[in-house]
């Protein structure tokens, strides 16, 4: 059994929603089952890393959900209980599952959220701040200065409202996370190759954008990579599928210790693993009975599925 | 000067259109401009083997446009001219250059095109059978039995109308090239994935699915690969991406001489690299002046675009 150095395993903190979701696939269906970005992503890094979560849940917050985590290992102490009803979203995806149709969201407790950091919470190392107003994100930004690495979330609802807020979260954190529209929608870019450069130009340090499907794009001002989405034989339900991605990333990095391009890369590629398990069930069931054997095995995929060996040879002899 | 075995250079046909485009996206338009699927192929293949091309045109067609195929040494002897005009079209892109909003098609003497084809045509060993009507596809079909590779192109207009002849084009060629929407069309399911896998159980051996900015993806009952999109600088007319992608993946095929499933891979590469070459220019102006050292180099831009290293241990030690 080989036991890294401790301290490799940088904790992460997770700043974001504690949900009940009542979703509708072509797939199936669930009622007030968990969800919420704090517990996707939390469920997703805790395969890597030790997690702090930092959220708000209403005094009916089932027990079995709060042991759920806590059998995962994730630290709870940021998981305020406040008198009234937990934050409850009700959606249902079309047949081409691209995207969520809202059919109701009660914000209830979750609309006074207000994060609580502690000294522990602030001296995190790793911190995902999920897709929260964006003031409430750039107030946690200002409380973990000494944060080895930040990544942002957001979301159409927030661009087009505070859109500057959007931006100003964006240029401060290291790597900001977003879908394609949301990208599009940010930068006034529709290929999104040229989406990236101007979030760059915008401000931002790196972006990650996530294509659904088609995969995810990371772009830094030194590199560029693209790994295609994990092919799943049978997806259920996309809810979440952005955290567990924020999941896999961070908790890689954690993981493997390092943070240079090529360890993004291989966090960009297991972010994208963890996405492809947590879609393939309502909740996060999956994300929670998946082995981390498993989880090399799709990596592992994914390498087979883009690997090609270059044989310039074949265009540069002078052979017309 | 290294000059391969004779024969290595297996000989390429191309049968479809030879058109005069008039195109306006928002970075240009041009008039009465060379088009048509078997010239965007065959300058595209024409930097990687010889190519023999069947089509036809108008008495009024320029005699530059000859000239520049023959300059690219381009076999004309399956150019048919007839008297009238040649195919004209014409269309325009909207901003997100997704789609061509056709604006006029006159098919002049392309609506009698019956492809003639001679013992040499017949015995070229690699076909591309472009986007004309499925059972002028399958009447090439029949004559070019020897032929070691069949790739054939289609279009949402003949998925419609001649379904059955399309599944049936599919079935007999050896990869059938298909873009996002005709292979969704076609398989009836939203996944890719599993349009991909759906298009084999109906028949196919091998199926290229191409998906503009995101890229190609390659299904055969052994092998699935994903390439990016060349990341472009500067897009200018999406006219032709999927020929000169055809004739990238072709021409690599010839040139490099095998069959296998990693040539197969690199094939792909290479026809993504010349659909991003086309699409930097009106008309195949780019695709005519392109070295093939760039095309070598971007062939290695894209192998850096997804290269990352597996590194398992990070996952699969006992540490939780």
């Amino acid at each position: 059994m080989s036991r890294p150095a401790a301290g490799v395993r940088a904790p992460i903190l997770v700043v974001g929603s504690v949900a009940l979701d009542s979703v509708r696939t072509p797939f199936g269906e669930v009622t007030e089952a968990l969800g919420g970005s704090a517990s996707y992503f939390s469920i997703s890094a805790s395969h890597f890393a030790p997690v702090r979560m930092i959220a708000v849940v209403g005094d009916d917050f089932p027990a079995a959900h709060r042991e759920l985590f806590e059998s995962r290992g994730i630290d709870l102490s940021g998981l305020e209980t406040s008198a009234g009803r937990t934050f409850r979203w009700r959606g249902e995806y079309s047949v081409d599952l691209g995207h969520a149709h809202t059919l109701e969201t009660q914000l209830n407790v979750f609309s006074a959220f207000h994060p609580k950091l502690d000294e522990t919470h602030r001296a995190t190392p790793l911190v995902f701040l999920a897709n929260i107003d964006p003031d409430l994100q750039l107030e946690v930004l200002r409380q973990v200065r000494g944060a080895q690495l930040t990544l942002s979330d957001t979301m159409n609802y927030w661009i087009a409202r505070k859109p500057d807020r959007v931006l100003e979260v964006l240029r401060e954190v290291d790597i900001a996370l977003l879908n394609e529209e949301e990208a599009r929608a940010l930068a006034g870019e529709t290929q999104l190759i040229r989406a990236a450069d101007r979030l760059l130009e915008q401000g931002a340090r790196s972006v990650i954008i996530k294509k659904g499907e088609h995969g995810a794009l990371f772009q830094s001002r030194d590199d560029r990579f693209i790994t295609p989405a994990f092919p799943v034989a049978s997806l259920s339900d996309p809810t979440g599928a952005g955290d567990s991605f924020a999941g896999g990333f961070l908790g890689w990095l954690s993981r493997c210790g390092r943070r240079d391009p090529g360890a993004m890369r291989q966090a960009l590629v297991a972010g994208s693993v963890m996405a492809s398990i947590a879609i393939e069930g309502f909740s996060p069931t999956r994300l929670v009975e998946i082995r981390r054997e498993e989880i090399a095995e799709r990596m592992q995929v994914l390498h087979q599925l883009v690997d090609f060996d270059l044989d310039p040879s074949v265009l540069t002899s002078n052979e017309p």
